[in-house]
């Protein structure tokens, strides 16, 4: 006879071999695993339909052994709950007044909060919304529904037409890249995530200053940070790059090739080539964002890292930005020896993303939408770039200084010695005007004493009207 | 006069102060910036319109000055790419040759890989696709599109709405949660993610065996664990686990209390006052996973670690399996002082999950669906149950035992010492059965010898075929 053991924690024995048993057998089955201290106050004893099935007794039978156990005092029923041993009163007064302890936790990173809604966001990251395809994509998700019908499942390492098409993208900018070597994250964020999880040793050089996000990311995952002081007037000090790299011997650089976050910097080609190189020299694995050669009008024409330097880049980019951020697809190219551990990385961290959103979108791509979104978008912030040179030009103090990074979201202004952007970043906040005071993007010591200044989030008319702001309050600051 | 530095790495002059610079100054700046070093082999110029639009000279006078430049051999033009300065021979030779180091990393973890297709997946813990509400949310997500459009922006803590709708389902299940306690997740993988991330000291407290992609995960963010032994047919050893803790003083416990993955446990009412009573007296956090409850017809009658312990106790939970696996929607309830540094977590890892799948369960549980769903689940899971054990029964040798659950999506079968479940494993897939032999979830000593056996994935058919099979094989394997 196959041997049950049963509901949890009490044994059902039969008097006689091969026999069903009956109430009685039930009962001292309870009495003597109570005995054994197996059946402790509190358990439950299994449903009646359970043992019902079990052991093929009638429901009857279950339920006058239950009742016999309930009168003797051995278990109490509770209505809607079941049968369970009894307690006494002491032990019920200790569960009543149980608090568990909450687990101690790290200080909060001090991540950017959201500005208030209606000021005007002149640091912001991203795109104004007036600019997104917004129906265009529910038009997408509307075909998706329509056809295939929603998938159950989803690709671990993404939804395999989408890793295509960003395959083929890719390599019609020199990157030649294998749906293979592609995998979908949420947002470029989760592809920083997965290739430092992944890391023999987590060190890692990253420039100063630096992302914040993938900064209390890296140090999160207890990684060790090297900065490499990054000035967006003059350029990558290669000298300075080298002698920190040999001293530290990162495992990994991140760096952001075009447009730059913080600073909006762009890396020369031959900055790029020189990392190749110190790269080989040094076995340092190389981690290349490029969320910003697509907002450019001329990006497609410009070298990146993997273009450079092949496979072995790591090369990090997202539609979230350019596209829609609630979307949240971002994307990874791997040298194909680190895909498995890469996407097994990411299967810890959130197993796999929603097929919905990977399915739109490869629906919008498959329309050709995003070139020509990418193409009005691209339009649009030279004409935003533009009329933002403008208004510094004719707003900013003398003193003042800014990148020019020919088109794209953001710029890099920098304002004299003298001003405290701590404190003009308050003063801005009360006239509604948010610009972000980049304190926490300085891993290194903070060598620069400005900000971004993004066209690309704020209309025209708000541009003007705040940089407007912004010179009058620098002048005030500046006396 | 505004003091502009330009394009990335070289500075123009005029060669009087105030006048706009004329095209020999523009040449005479290059070569400047080329002999002071700052203008190295490869940097690309400004576009011309950069330089016409910081220093509003006509593009005529920057072009002949870079037509100039070009034709003393300073300078490279590019078709479409603009221009550089030029590079030597040997230079442009390295180039070509670069090929970047990719970086050292893990090894993979074993996590458990997709099973063929067409084999029965005996193990899995997904539900059968076909008892699934494909089409209600293909419905819900057209209303979404329809009424208010797709929003650009996410929560990075979840969508409000959907946040509410958590909050009120879990009070009427006897656990008081505000709608600002509840952090929506990538699944309910992510919520581990997050609260290991966000420890002090990672220090995790396991079941053993333990959910693997769990332990693979804590194991990837440094925690050092404590496996605390469980047998599903003898219940939790309440002593041992004590004397585990008291050692280990671990920071967290983390535990599955229905269902628990792999042994399909579910623990009883005094073993989980037994557990709030070891976090209160030692200060470790408890973090409950809940999967399973939904899956159970009574499950709304059965307390949680977090009905029991109240507001310290995290409490994590997900749509995922119960709903549809692609969805990607979990979610996790934290103490109020604590939501803070856990949604700068998940900030750290994805920043925020996509607004339109949230928005989807949102409408999803409006129209009252997902109550019906369950509903559905679980009678089809009771009847699922009540074959599986007579399938058992019939099939199953002597020495064979299982749990009985009593509903839910799967039950431990254990099978004798002498069968290498390994071995077992491979046989069952050349039969077209997939099992999972279970070794990875052991973070301790392998002191069971068995597997989950899943009748809420596999329909009745597949399910008798394949006990049939595993029956045959195991007589086999004991002989």
């Amino acid at each position: 006879m196959t041997q049950h053991t049963p509901y949890h924690s009490f044994s059902i024995q039969s008097a006689a071999a091969g026999r069903r048993p009956t109430a009685m057998d039930l009962v001292e089955s309870v009495l003597r695993s109570r005995r054994e201290g197996r059946l402790p106050a509190g358990a439950r004893l299994p449903p009646v339909r359970a043992i019902e099935r079990q052991l093929g007794v009638s429901k009857n039978t279950v339920q006058s052994a239950y009742d016999e156990l309930v009168a003797r005092g051995v278990c109490v029923a509770r209505e809607r709950e079941g049968v369970f041993v009894a307690h006494d009163a002491a032990e019920r007064e200790a569960i009543v007044s149980r608090s568990a302890a909450a687990p101690r936790v790290v200080a909060t990173p001090a991540l950017s909060g959201p500005a208030p809604s209606d000021a005007i966001k002149l640091s912001s990251v991203f795109i104004d919304p007036a600019l997104l395809p917004r129906e265009r994509l529910a038009d997408c998700a509307r075909s998706v529904l329509r056809t295939p019908g929603l998938d159950a499942f989803y690709d671990p390492q993404g939804y395999a037409p989408l890793r295509a098409q960003i395959a083929e993208r890719l390599s019609a900018r020199a990157m030649a890249v294998d749906p293979s070597q592609v995998i979908i994250t949420t947002g470029s964020q989760q592809a920083l995530d997965i290739v430092v999880r992944a890391l023999a040793t987590r060190r890692v050089a990253v420039e100063d200053p630096v992302y914040s996000h993938a900064r209390f990311l890296f140090e999160n995952l207890g990684a060790t940070l090297s900065p490499l002081r990054l000035d967006p007037f003059e350029g990558i000090d290669l000298d300075g790059w080298r002698a920190v790299i040999e001293r530290d011997a990162p495992s990994l650089l991140y760096s952001i090739t075009r447009f730059q976050n913080p600073t909006g910097y762009s890396y020369q080609p031959h900055e790029l080539d020189a990392l190749l190189a110190l790269s080989e020299r040094t076995a340092m694995g190389l981690l290349e964002d490029d969320w910003g050669s697509d907002m450019l009008s001329d990006g497609d024409y410009r070298p990146t890292l993997r273009a450079l330097g092949g496979d072995n880049v790591l090369y990090a980019n997202s539609f979230t930005k350019k596209l829609l951020p609630s979307l949240r697809v971002g994307y990874l190219v791997a040298p194909r020896a680190l895909v498995p551990t890469l996407v097994a990385m990411k299967r810890l961290s959130t197993l796999g993303n929603p097929w919905l959103t990977e399915a739109v979108l490869s629906e919008f791509l498959d329309r050709g939408y995003y070139d020509t979104h990418l193409r009005a978008v691209q339009a649009a912030l030279d004409a935003r770039y533009a009329r933002c040179l403008e208004a510094l030009s004719a707003r900013m103090p003398e003193g003042c200084r800014w990148t020019l990074p020919g088109g794209g979201p953001t710029l890099w202004l920098e304002v004299p010695r003298s001003v405290d952007v701590q404190r003009l970043s308050a003063q801005m906040a009360a006239r509604g005007v948010n610009i972000e005071s980049a304190a926490a993007h300085f891993a290194g010591a903070r060598h620069l004493n400005g900000f971004r200044v993004s066209y690309a989030f704020v209309g025209e008319a708000d541009l003007d009207r705040a940089l407007t702001i912004l010179g009058n309050e620098l002048r005030e600051a500046m006396r």
